[in-house]
């Protein structure tokens, strides 16, 4: 099955798997069923062993998943065999945060440029990194050949940022700002919200 | 149509509408098109009538929505009408940036309480709050009848810390901390990771 053919609701859901057994195998287990998965993340058996049979058979009947095999097929299906660099645009608070995030260990992403407007935070130190000249962003991403970034920048220069970063050769956003982003065709925006994650839950509590 | 009935994967959309939708009204739009929310989230126009036809008609063939009407409306289904009071747990730099977090204004939540455990931290000010001492979270949360934590702290005590808050009577947990958390029935978990938000551009980018 082709990337066009496999709905983005499955695809959203791979990262979650995969979490759910990295994690596993940090703790020494080698394998697992679609039940014990599914408890773990909050989705049925049955769900589970729909969507990873988009990809192909992943266990036998009654002997369940091998998490090893399971965990590099999923990290080859969601493109992180490899390491991709990433660009932090905007050293507020939740820039410095995401700049100096711990999780990225082993999930396919390195943090390699972080990037700030404001003279004051231009050449200061982030964790390992001196923070750069967003006058120079454009370039410097464009001569590193980065194609994912955070955006953690005020939501009232997000729109233009973005373009900026799309202009530089970013292919997929991770955006902060508390805005959607309106960006050109075949470029990827993902957002995190806790006002939206928030929101999911208290549906619930009423 | 009842709560146990609605599909979690209609209600994990609207908050996405909601913001689009209160964003438009921030620029003083005052009705909207299936078709035009659609392009701002990312939805099809289709998917969005089917949505919201859920919860009744809120729209006219032809004259679109009335954008005050829906953020009214979709604010009473997320029970947003309200303010929800919040705890933060963990002081480190996300504890920071979200005790900080200047987007929640107007999304329903309100930060009134932040705890760590670490004693250089407890007393010192963030923001409009003193740090308290998490060997009093279950007495103050308790209290002050919070039912709303995110949850900031390293992943090797966030299963730990995620026990107290529900024994303290928190129902939803927004967990910043890369792992999976068991809890008990009735009890919400959302997860901000960002290396799932990203794993599910890759898988796109190839």
């Amino acid at each position: 099955m082709t990337h066009a053919e496999t709905p983005d609701i499955i695809v959203s859901r791979l990262p979650v798997y995969l979490r759910a057994l990295q994690h596993m195998q940090e703790q020494g287990k080698q394998t697992t069923s679609s039940q014990e998965l599914g408890e773990w993340v909050g989705v049925s058996a049955a769900q589970i062993r729909k969507d990873l049979s988009q990809f192909g058979g992943f266990g036998k009947q009654g002997t369940g998943y091998n998490i090893g095999f399971l965990v590099t097929s999923l990290r080859e299906i969601l493109h992180i065999q490899q390491v991709w660099d990433v660009a932090v645009v905007g050293m507020g608070d939740m820039g410095h945060a995401v700049a100096r995030y711990q999780g990225f260990a082993n999930k396919g992403f390195r943090v390699v440029m972080l990037f700030d407007s404001d003279p004051k935070k231009v050449g200061t130190r982030v964790g390992d990194f001196i923070v750069r000249d967003a006058a120079n962003m454009i370039a410097d991403i464009h001569e590193a050949k980065i194609q994912v970034a955070m955006l953690c920048v005020p939501a009232n220069v997000a729109q233009a940022v973005s373009k900026q970063l799309v202009e530089a050769g970013v292919r997929a956003i991770l955006n902060y700002a508390p805005i959607n982003l309106l960006v050109p065709d075949g470029i990827r925006v993902q957002y995190i919200d806790p006002a939206v994650g928030l929101q999911r839950m208290t549906y619930y509590l009423g």
